[in-house]
């Protein structure tokens, strides 16, 4: 069997920890697996060098931020690697420059273009691992890029694409995927599996165990990923197509996000195009627009609401208030919002989804504000005091509780 | 002008001092003068990585070695470009594996094989400044290799001879040659020029200014060397060919090292082969010797004395006494010495020096254990106890007290 796995920085902290990586790796290799490694910067040397990078200019090349902040990772590659021989493994370290990782040239948030895995393979099928240091590649301007933060996740999941790998298995500090947040809801269960589609709704809601974009990726190329804890010595979660899962959940989680601020324009003339205006000059300005709801118009206007990221409402109220085409009478902003959302593949052959949710929402007397759906889930926004309350009581209503 | 700076490790400690240095970088650019600048880590950074690698493993390759020591001199490249950009200069990092800097495979203390520099000329000749880590290279195995403590004059030397530099200017704590170790002796000078040969006589002999290999380089290449100090304004040394130099002093300066430790084999058989059955084994054992002497004869024996470095001296004592060809009454070592020299390349046509340096020892009562002499210097073995009185007895006998 062919594995990737990915350590991150807490794994990867110290010496200490490094050698517990390299016993898992060991381990791995012992079973008669080939295995690359992808690690992080042990914790805290990221934020130092993108403290130093702050210190150095406030405005600064992004190109020579990579080459700064890169090193984490390479430190760690080599470190691990080392380890690695000492406990009689075979092992080398690839920087992404050797390897190469192709991106593209948008630095400090680059995307893969492409892996040459054919040194890679043979040196696997010799037996040697592959340390790699995660988060960073090669531009086509030949110099070092990076992929934004939550990168190693998507250099694992890249590479276990290129290297056709059975798993790729990403060691964290948490023992996998829970059908909610465990530190609010107690009876919050652990799930054995769990499909592309509810990880990345559940990942871009909010869950913070995977980086979206690593999700996406493995859904692409039908890796199955695992998530599992290097602390623990228990099973994880995995990640997998929907055709892996036999039992079928109609809700498999419940996510939250309380990264968003709501905005209300009221009385705003209802005339054709009025949403174009207010939309597209959000877009302009680079602001995400994420639910949407248009009331039903009254005397020839009526009110738009919609959210956006916490730390974008301000700017979101000044491009509304400024922008002479947009006609209302008031703009209300309220930052004292969370988003609370059902997740299931399930959903798509079950109706009823979206009554029971709001059955128990109102049955603890919550008010919902905003709703969107998509075919696997369906999302409201409340008032961030219920934060609690909402998850507690809709664990319970989809029947997640643990026994 | 085309000008190398090199910023050690002390000049760059910290975002402020790399300010300091970019306001250097950036005078000499305003001059008008092409720029490229070679940087060593953060003070401090360098032994931090090689603790870590000390505690991943105590027999590390030097592969990984070098993977991971190689990242200080990089985020100094990058930090040092940025803070460049922000003072409104052109700049941008280069690495070893970049340009690129061509090395043998002898990871851990490679030397510089060749070094590409078309693609650096065009961007100086464009007003870019070319930011350099020292110390690292790309070996011929297309891996980081680095080249050895000190290697950021090396490179900093080797891209100054790559690029036909007018000058390389090597930034350092202290503000240049000076004739003797200040510290010991009050009235020392500091030299405004020196010659490669006397400089090499003194970095060799114990004066840490300059890596000894960086000296020979310039020599090689005619590289013109200032060595100045990155905390003042004031003008240093020039390190360059005699020509340059109109008025030479018989002696320029005299160094010291207390790294040595005598042997003395008593009565050794007197018999063809001896010398060569000694140091032949002791050359097996990769134990350098320097300083020789061999008593006269008597009675068909003799007393043979060296020296070796003092971290060799029970090791070397060790080998000479199990082997079995060399035959003596017994081997004493001696710790407690240090070696003398006074050094100028205007012995070459001046007799005497050995003369006053003899005479003006023996006016204080100091005894003179070994002597060795090359072209440009004489060289003696004291006891450690005189070193100050020495030192200060011939500064001022050769003249080189100042006024």
């Amino acid at each position: 069997m062919r594995i990737v796995q990915k350590f991150g920085g807490t794994s990867v902290a110290d010496i200490e920890r490094i050698q517990a990586v390299a016993q898992r790796v060991k381990a791995e290799v012992d079973a008669g697996h080939q295995v690359a490694v992808v690690v992080s910067a042990m914790a805290g040397v990221t934020n130092q060098l993108v403290e130093y990078c702050g210190a150095a200019s406030p405005m600064h090349d992004a190109r020579e931020y990579d080459v700064v902040v890169s090193t984490g990772e390479q430190v760690t590659s080599g470190l691990l690697a080392m380890v690695l021989q000492n406990l009689g493994v075979q092992a080398r370290s690839w920087l992404g420059w050797q390897i190469p990782i192709h991106t593209d040239s948008v630095h400090g948030k680059a995307r893969i273009l492409s892996i040459d895995t054919a040194e890679l393979v043979n040196r696997l099928e010799d037996g040697q691992v592959a340390v790699v240091p995660g988060f960073q590649g090669l531009g086509e301007d030949s110099r070092i890029t990076t992929l934004g933060r939550g990168g190693s996740d998507t250099t694992a999941v890249a590479l276990a694409a290129a290297l056709k790998a059975d798993r790729c298995d990403i060691y964290t500090d948490v023992e996998g995927v829970y059908t909610t947040d465990p530190r609010i809801v107690p009876a919050a269960r652990k799930l054995d599996k769990i499909t592309y589609e509810e990880m990345l709704e559940m990942a871009s809601l909010g869950a913070k165990v995977l980086q979206t974009r690593s999700v996406e990726l493995a859904m692409n190329h039908h890796v199955r990923l695992q998530v599992l804890s290097s602390f623990a010595n228990t099973p994880g979660t995995l990640v997998c197509d929907e055709d892996e899962i036999v039992e079928k959940e109609i809700v498999s989680g419940i996510a939250y996000s309380g990264d968003e601020a709501k905005l209300t324009l009221v009385g705003v003339e209802d005339r054709p195009g009025i949403a174009a205006s207010i939309f597209g000059s959000l877009a302009d300005a680079s602001i995400n627009v994420d639910m949407i709801v248009q009331n039903v118009s009254e005397d020839g206007s009526t009110d738009v609401t919609f959210t956006v990221g916490r730390a974008d409402v301000d700017r979101a109220k000044q491009v509304v208030e400024n922008d002479d085409a947009i006609v209302c009478r008031e703009v209300r902003a309220d930052g004292q919002v969370v988003k609370v959302s059902v997740i299931g593949v399930g959903m798509r052959s079950h109706v009823g989804v979206a009554k029971t949710m709001f059955e128990a929402l109102a049955d603890k007397g919550i008010n919902i504000q905003v709703i969107s759906t998509s075919e696997i889930k369906v999302s409201v926004l409340i008032a961030e005091e219920y934060t609690e309350l909402a998850l507690r009581s809709l664990h319970t209503a989809f029947g997640l509780d643990s026994e």
